[in-house]
């Protein structure tokens, strides 16, 4: 049980006893497994023991405190853990170090919606996130590996220095906004970014929109050099009950006003999610990057995963994921303790078997 | 509710359900706010997300065992959190990484005061930060920017390997003193710093007294090779409940033994603190660094801080600070992102506004 | 008190207000003592504030889930605090960073015991760490800082990358097993290891043997190239109530398959746990290092330490330690700040005073 439920329990039962304050959760997930990977390495496959298949394995310290009048006070400090080695809260900012998923402190109102500083997800991944049938994330298969030619990847969706503004639900309406400073002197807009996104959640319907603008090279393809990033993204899905249907489709423009050139990649998802029996769920995506700039370079990932809980916290999975790439591409290929990431032009796929505990 | 009062609260309704051992409580600030800064640089003013405005962004770990007939032991882990990125928990030791607030073990004795061992304030800190309108920090205008030519600024107030006794307090009078070993082989001087403080609280009447005296080169301004710092500070506010008056003085004395040469400072801070309407209170500080060895090195600082309580834990705030250097001087001016910290003889100013949440 | 106890004392006074899941415990130990150490360096004695003298400072995040059917979900992550400085969560993976000591998640049924994966001990240490006087470390005279030719010294009793079984206890019986993987591409066993246990426990007696093998030179000395590491230990404690004996032996053969040599070391350990009065203990061993494969390579290592209970979780200490290093060897000689960890040829000491305190 979180400890802020174990805080309003025992607040409940001594009624008066104390104000409605809740206290501070420690929560997170530790997610191993062991995972055979081969990733198109000349030295080939290689095998291990690895953290975050199925969702990133995280420490987290959050709180919500009731200032009276509709109004709340939150804040939230996330930690990425290398539960197979130990490693956490590296050195760096932003991707590298700290609390490098979240670190946050805010404002939500009943009546006009959160406001949120610091570190945070940003617009188009709150989107893609409720539209991947993998969901918030692993190594097995994040729509992020395959889409915006994997620029966003991992934890490049999430935004240092932003604030970030959710409405609360209207009919199932829900916008959201972010701006991150790019804290450049005398020049504003340089390494800023912005995003604007739409939500309509209703009944099976769950339709997301996400819009990303980033200055200079913040989130560009490393091996090119940019100046404004722009990325859309547009998923639904639809729950039949037995079934749960997935799609998405995103478009990403990575200009370069130096060279005035542009890049382009448009990407398709189509996934399914499935109950199996009481306990069971199955997950299968398949996502397509199809480089409009290129010959040969796009890439295509097929992936499923099967998970079965033990309690509401705790689940057994296995899951398999295959990537093809075109001769000029390589994305989509992780990697296992010192093999290296990906040969360009090569597929892969990895297997995995494991166990994920939230607390 | 801090766990603490939590487990207080439910161990006095199941009276000798368990001895009265306290929990661990965790316990932080989240301050976060919007800045705008000028710090003399070229490139120009810097605008972006900052953390600690008002007090610094902060995560630890407490707690107090009742070891009966007076006698409790402490400990406490605190780590500085930059949660405008998440950065937290850096390499290094001392200023740079981990707990690198504070990190003790100790005993408090209801008949003897209190020992604690390991990484702590000093005592000339403990003086300044209970006379400094802006108490315990952040950015706008902590004391220590200004005084002793910003040398003990930010946490070089804090001593690693140290020991340090807290006297209780007699008739209002309160003792401290502390020594952090320099660890050095065969030289136990070496490095080693000490310091004395004396307090009188009583009723509106705060008198705090602090002497710092560091072997070598630990709190030395960077640019001078020295082996011996001396600093004194004493301060007092006095509060006629409308209005709380600060005022403090202090001088510095870095003593270079091998150039047989002395840098001479003196410090001067007047300042107030108002209460504003039910929750809302004004703070403000003009303080002086005069340096007694180089010609056109003063500087001065002008520093404003309205807060605005929504609970005890949680207030919006907005301050201004300006510094003026003096053609030599290049001190109290901050930085934001890739921006410099300040350009020698030039003036700066900071403008924020921001919420910090305690947990 | 911690905070599972708090929760499930809660838990029992509102039976069925909750099912029976226990939350997040936050524990750790500060240990800070004021140390002398003389460990043969040209320079001198060097004195200091030290962490772990008695017990290793750390501070960790635990938790078991109860999923029914005599089947538990458990999650534990540790990380070792330098508190004299408040270091900790040093950046880099396994003994230097994040949460060196555990990162685990695992499955523990009353039927067919534990399986843990991720970051750990290994069998060896837990079977050396139950026979040594000094128990589970600190830096005054563990076990491994003498035996294994110093090999395993700290945490390179950790694995990461590893899977771990532990049996439940039959008629005092218990087996554990582990197998570190070696993550390396085309190469299964290249830096892999693997760890076989037994343990006998029963009234007075305990018994303990481990066994380690490693491949490459993963827990090798710095010095010499190895391919295959083979340790092996057998122990035992036999409590007469006023006074527990305790005996180590191990054989360690580093095995370099390029240069077809071996390297051999005999270990010898007995020691001592008294009583002293109704809150005292005293601690004792006596440690060789028998260098099999080079002359005049010895060393012996005599610890004493005497603790003081203030409590279950806080007690005082004092201990003294002193190392002899035959010509050609240097082990067991301990470091303070920047002073040097030993020469090799020299002997040392330690003594050290101090306070542990567990939360």
């Amino acid at each position: 049980m979180k400890k802020s439920l174990l805080a309003l329990a025992v607040l409940g039962a001594f009624a008066g006893a104390a104000s409605a304050q809740s206290s501070v959760t420690v929560y997170g997930i530790v997610d191993l497994g062991i995972t055979s990977l081969d990733n198109g390495n000349a030295a080939g496959r290689v095998t291990g023991v690895t953290s975050g298949n199925q969702s990133a394995s995280r420490i987290g310290f959050k709180g919500t405190e009731d200032l009276g009048g509709g109004l709340n006070a939150l804040f939230q400090l996330e930690a990425t853990i290398a539960a197979d080695t130990g490693a956490a809260f590296a050195t760096g900012t932003g991707n590298n170090g700290g609390f490098n998923r979240l670190a946050t402190v805010g404002l939500q109102s009943n009546a006009f919606g959160t406001v949120n500083l610091g570190r945070q997800t940003s617009v188009i991944k709150d989107a893609y996130d409720a539209i991947d049938p993998f969901g918030d994330g692993g190594t097995i298969s994040p729509i992020s590996t395959v889409f915006f030619n994997g620029t966003l990847g991992g934890d490049q969706g999430r935004i240092s220095n932003s604030v970030k503004y959710t409405s609360n639900s209207f009919g199932g309406f829900k916008a959201n906004a972010a701006y991150a400073f790019g804290e450049t002197a005398g020049d504003t807009g340089a390494n800023s970014s912005y995003g604007l996104g739409l939500a309509y959640v209703n009944g099976p319907l769950n339709v997301q929109f996400g819009y990303h603008n980033a200055d200079t090279s913040t989130f560009a393809n490393p091996s090119v050099q940019q100046s404004e990033n722009k990325l859309t993204f547009l998923g639904a899905t639809y729950n039949f009950g037995v079934v749960k249907l997935h799609g998405a489709y995103a478009d990403t423009k990575l200009e370069n006003t130096v060279a005035n050139t542009e890049t382009k990649y448009r990407n398709y998802l189509v996934g399914v999610s499935v109950p199996v029996g009481a306990a069971g769920n199955v997950f299968a995506s398949y996502s397509v990057n199809d480089n409009r700039s290129a010959n040969d370079a796009d890439a295509k990932k097929a992936a499923i995963m099967y998970t079965y809980d033990l309690s509401k916290r705790t689940n057994l999975y296995t899951g398999y994921s295959h990537t093809s790439n075109d001769t000029n591409s390589r994305i989509g290929l992780a990697a296992i303790g010192s093999n290296a990431a990906g040969v360009t032009g090569e597929s892969g796929s990895a297997f995995a078997v494991g166990v994920r505990h939230k607390f």
